[in-house]
């Protein structure tokens, strides 16, 4: 086996991508296990270790919905910090933020969905109505000088309304972005994005304006389509995309599939295309199989099951 | 969970693309388990039946040395045929083809290597004395009015040798081709392409008058890169593109995870682009889903996956 792709540097695409991690929060946040607050605080010692420089750390949402992270006070106070490492954490409304400011959190994300059914369902507001909740969250977390990241979920279709109107997600994306924030991640929450579409709504939000520098990627691996909609999107300017570690967050052969794309499966893609991204490959991998033991279970990223112990 | 991917059609890719179906043969043919003949009969009839018109069958290969198909024979004989659908049969050398004519195959598939190590331990001949034993073999099946596909593995590198140099590739390609291979289908053998190594290469054939309509791309999953690199191919022009259901020929989690890319994440893929293959998908998911059964373990198809039994 090979521990690192041949490099062939590729015309057209970004000379270095961040590799915004979401593995501790988006991925563990959609585990069956509850991982124990030690074993999230080593993983995200290892993960900026391995050269990682964006690490979600988990969420301050109501322990209610996410059982998963409602150690989130406890791990912000016994995680490894490393300089040059931001560690944001998702803030769902001004409780939230206050309790963000409280332990001293520096970045922040919010949430928001590009569809009613969804935005209903997820923060029982309409989509108007999340804005709303949002805006004075975002004006105090800049008056703080905290750094902003708003999520959008559904860009692409979501189960109830099937596929999104483009310039649907372009709209929400961009009031999201008026708002204050300072980078949107466009989210295919439920993976059915292909890269035509990936290309399509890039184009149309840079039509208005929005280029790739205000944006990054989040895709999951549902149907297989996530490293292809990232290649389309690097042609398109993209330098951040979102990845979970271990491809955390889906296990394979579940009942639903979900997963995020895996980060190691990402960095090597993009090591291969000759894009710097700062991470220790070979450090990744051992980390995305050391939490596949943790959960006891194989990882779904094509890189750790080929590279890892053998 | 949805059943066919929203299609958003994407400039500047074939209209239409022919799926070649390898899961009998190179799948098959990397499984631990051997699969009675009549479950690979109605494998192959139930591959038509979903719309693939290319789906090679088997080898004649010497049993001893493929031991999974050494019903090829057999198979020949029980295995039910569509019109307007090719069956190809891979021919190591002279008595194979003697073989294949006696048994009424009409389109055979040869096999060479892009290095010398993979040469000599492959077909115990160099590179050089690969093409001396393919010469009689294409000449002949021309004049017998046969289709012949050349099979180049190894295109991008290998595991003794490194990476393989591009204009060696191309060397080796155009050689197979002269000797009168309809088509060339160009092997990721060990899985170590990335998206910017294709385009290249595709480039290099390009520059030496070996345009994408005499090219096919066969991509195996090891590092998740398949799809992508497919990708990267269908923007070069190539309307040729090989799979395996299910992705046969890699256990997920077996100590070597060689699997090819699955045509279930294929056709989503292209059906997402508005590219046409005249394949229903369903009918495919079911195939996958079924033959995973036969084999008593989960498709590695993240499609397969996410679509089967829910």
């Amino acid at each position: 086996m090979m521990r690192e792709p041949y490099t062939v540097p590729t015309p057209g695409l970004p000379e270095r991508v961040t590799v915004y991690e979401v593995g501790p929060r988006d991925g563990l946040q959609n585990e069956a296990a509850i991982v124990p607050v030690e074993v999230k605080a080593e993983l995200i010692g290892r993960l900026a270790a391995a050269g990682l420089t964006t690490i979600e750390a988990t969420s301050l949402v109501h322990p209610k919905w996410v059982p998963q992270l409602a150690d989130a006070e406890q791990l912000l106070g016994a995680m490894p910090r490393r300089a040059g490492v931001r560690y944001p954490v998702l803030v769902p409304n001004e409780r939230g933020l206050d309790r963000a400011l409280a332990l001293g959190v520096t970045d922040i994300a919010i949430f928001g969905s590009a569809t009613e059914t969804f935005a209903q369902r997820n923060l029982n507001r309409s989509v108007a109505g999340q804005m709303e909740m949002f805006a004075p969250v975002v004006a105090r977390a800049r008056q703080e000088g905290m750094r902003v990241r708003g999520y959008l979920s559904m860009c692409y279709g979501d189960p109830w309304e099937g596929p999104t109107p483009i310039e649907r997600t372009v709209a929400v994306g961009r009031d999201l972005l008026a708002l204050g924030c300072d980078e949107l991640s466009l989210g295919d929450t439920t993976g059915v994005a292909t890269p035509g579409h990936v290309a399509a709504l890039l184009d149309a939000f840079a039509a208005c304006d929005v280029g790739p520098g205000r944006l990054a990627v989040h895709f999951h691996d549902t149907y297989g389509q996530a490293l292809a909609n990232t290649l389309a999107a690097l042609q398109r300017g993209i330098t951040v995309v979102d990845a979970s570690t271990g491809g955390l967050g889906g296990c394979p052969f579940a009942e639903s599939a979900t997963g995020n794309l895996a980060t190691e499966d990402l960095v090597w893609m993009l090591h291969g295309l000759g894009v710097q991204t700062g991470v220790d490959l070979a450090a990744l991998v051992e980390t995305g199989a050391w939490m596949a033991a943790r959960l006891g279970r194989p990882s779904p990223s094509r890189v750790v099951q080929a590279l890892s112990g053998k």
